[in-house]
């Protein structure tokens, strides 16, 4: 009735545990705690060019205020009265195909247009024609343009980080050909959002989809747990109306 | 019928995305996520040796195999069909008191002990009542000793970092004379373990006490992660026995 | 290192599955839901009586519209994008101490005050002195008043037909005693809520205090369900604002 | 930014309670819990066949044992130290395409082929064409055939309540063709399952599919309630192996 079961990530014996191979108590210390995920999930350490650009993706998702559904969801829940983590993992369950779920479905969408290319096709013409087909079937690509922000201030950065390190490769190269494309046949701004850059800079590094989604929630629990801590200084089961929220923290400074 | 609702986390705009006042554009590329997430749960970027340890104790509870109840929850729920996401929030959830737990519940009563010290009274002394009591009450102190390893090689290079980075405080310090004190009392190895000494770290670092639950949160979800996408290799719904898991990954091998 | 597991619960062998010693296929279509859920927590099947009042109280926490944290939740996380059972389980992660808790609060309250009884104490005197000091430690009683009903009808059916089918016991009586011991040292009405008549009648029954939220639980899944359905009919991540959502539905109706 | 929002579920004001219309202290007592989910859910009363139906379905999925993936992330998690509704949460999100999804997805496949059928074809010839395609494909038709029970007894009792309370109709008929086609073509026994019966009955009860799921959590809520308070009486993080819990529960009894 049972499998075999094999696992590959880590080796627990008394008084000795291998991460990937390496032990663990080598790893503290030594590197950031963005190698280690990119060590766990991939098998191998990162170059510093990937170490470089998976803190950047890491750092821009960490919060978008208390509106966003995966915050509005974990200060709900802690605010009935339970332990930190029951309010991150129901945070944790807002993440979908509609929260933080667009790079995943950017990814994709991406990967089926490349497969399908055809001999000696530039990516323009790639382009010109995806862009045509989804709009005479009227249907939206994921990962471009933003409900809120015309210009997304991390896309911009992120994008320029992903060039410098040199990672950028054919997906992100694709992706911006695509928005430019989608913009001009619709004549009106249709950028790459974080979500799709995000998923078309994984798509390049060589992580599978889905690591998309999870590579959302490893930043955005941050943002939860600061969320969770604020609402338990607050009075149990209030009415939680995002969208009226007053900010009253920092005014806008710059790094030191 | 509802509150005045405030937040000092994150102000959203269009265009602009302020992190504890910092523009999250400005964070992206500067900082490490070890630092963002220092800096989204204490509203403040970290020192370099408080950002130092912080990254250790993040990749110190990265991952414990795949017989931690977490990786058995979040595998479990993976091999039924569900999103990443969903299965990595039951792996969440059981972190419990008695899973990643200690840490807080360590933190507490080192925080209760050192504010019961009586004027003048030596943390020796201190240790030694404590002890004391413990033991007639039949109390397990949490924190302290570990069912699978001895000597914790995590628990010896946090605190190697902690003391190095002149973290170290009352907390670190009183931890460890009373795990002497218990040792020496009970005449059996009870050294503080790897929970035991984050949630001291964190005390002396000026964390909350349930911020070492979500702390341990942020950290294995790297974990999950990578057991998931193993697990969504597998035939679904198999028999997950963890005990009986084979590794077949990596042989020991040392940092670059 | 693994302990001899033993279940009391379920046996499965091909073709046959016994519930608490029932052939599952004689159970179908023999006994209805309520039955069968008192049955398998508790090992016997419910009398009439007892039947008669778990549908009452299974009935009474269906639903309490969509301010209640747990359809907030639940419908915060459906409109992501994710699986109706991933958004059913964010829905039961906010049920805690303060909401669907006060049952599992009010039973603990009761049972520690009757086991403190002194010998001919009458239920009466033990009320007056719980009330008294309740009150010089600024403690409030669970289970007592509500923040929006001030005569919560389920309350008035519940104990109604817990009387009726002679279930209550000294817990119920007790609770009422102090409800109203409460109400006068208080001069302000402090009658018994829905939960903690729950809690009361669930103690008097004979279950364990932690089933108080696992009762809820099961009842305010079919609500949860209700409003995830609903929720998937409108746009996806739209904000929710719980105090703001318009009753569009059947105008007051009476049974048939 | 933010939607006209209706909800036509509940109507809460002070002292009075709105459940589609029906005072909620008019139903408690006088309707069954089962009753009360087919309400709350569809918007009307069940009739008494559609009660009858509805109790057999709820009572068919209320648990599958210990090696149940639900009833092995509940009891995980519970054994880690969370309250109830945490363990609850988790067994919830192991329900998934693999888990209980089958009636949901068999559901789907039923509603294709019937919506495909042409003018004037049988049901026997859309079920000789279908399995014949889907045997060419490769594809394995959701709901048919179990890896443990060649004869679910369920199955049996569930199809003859449906039939015996004229619940049975189209999905229900072209199910049980289908399940016998493709046994012949197969030419090995590959009976409609305990999921695709329930999936069938729902849909010829008008249920969305998506229900079927929701149902299976409604129902087995109830097992995961009962598995999790017996593991509360076990030492907290033990291993769990599913495959070798020993029955130690009634043995086989018959309805009194």
């Amino acid at each position: 009735m049972t499998d075999e079961w094999e696992t590959k990530i880590t080796k627990v014996t008394p008084n000795e545990l291998l991460i990937r191979g390496y032990p663990l108590d080598d790893l503290i210390g030594s590197i950031t705690f963005a190698s280690g995920i990119f060590l766990i999930i991939r098998g191998e350490l990162p170059s510093l060019a990937e170490e470089k650009v998976i803190n950047a993706i890491l750092v821009s998702s960490i919060d978008h205020g208390v509106t966003a559904p995966s915050a509005v969801a974990a200060r709900t829940v802690a605010s009935c009265g339970v332990p930190i983590t029951t309010a991150i993992g129901a945070g944790i369950l807002a993440i979908g195909d509609y929260h933080g779920g667009a790079g995943e479905r950017c990814f994709k969408f991406l990967k089926e247009c490349l497969q399908n290319r055809k001999n000696g096709q530039s990516l323009q013409e790639l382009a010109a024609i995806t862009v045509q087909t989804v709009r005479e079937q009227k249907i939206r690509i994921p990962g471009f343009g933003h409900r809120y922000h015309s210009q997304d201030p991390r896309t911009i950065k992120l994008l320029k980080i992903a060039d410098q390190e040199k990672i950028s490769g054919v997906y992100v190269n694709f992706a911006q050909i695509l928005a430019k494309e989608l913009s001009d046949q619709s004549q009106k701004p249709l950028p790459l959002n974080v979500d799709g850059t995000i998923g078309a800079i994984l798509a390049d590094m060589g992580f599978e989809a889905s690591t998309a989604k999870a590579f959302f929630a490893i930043s955005r629990i941050a943002g939860l747990t600061a969320h969770i801590l604020e609402e338990y200084t607050q009075r149990p089961v209030r009415t939680i109306i995002p969208s009226e929220a007053k900010y009253t923290g920092n005014t806008k400074r710059r790094l030191p």
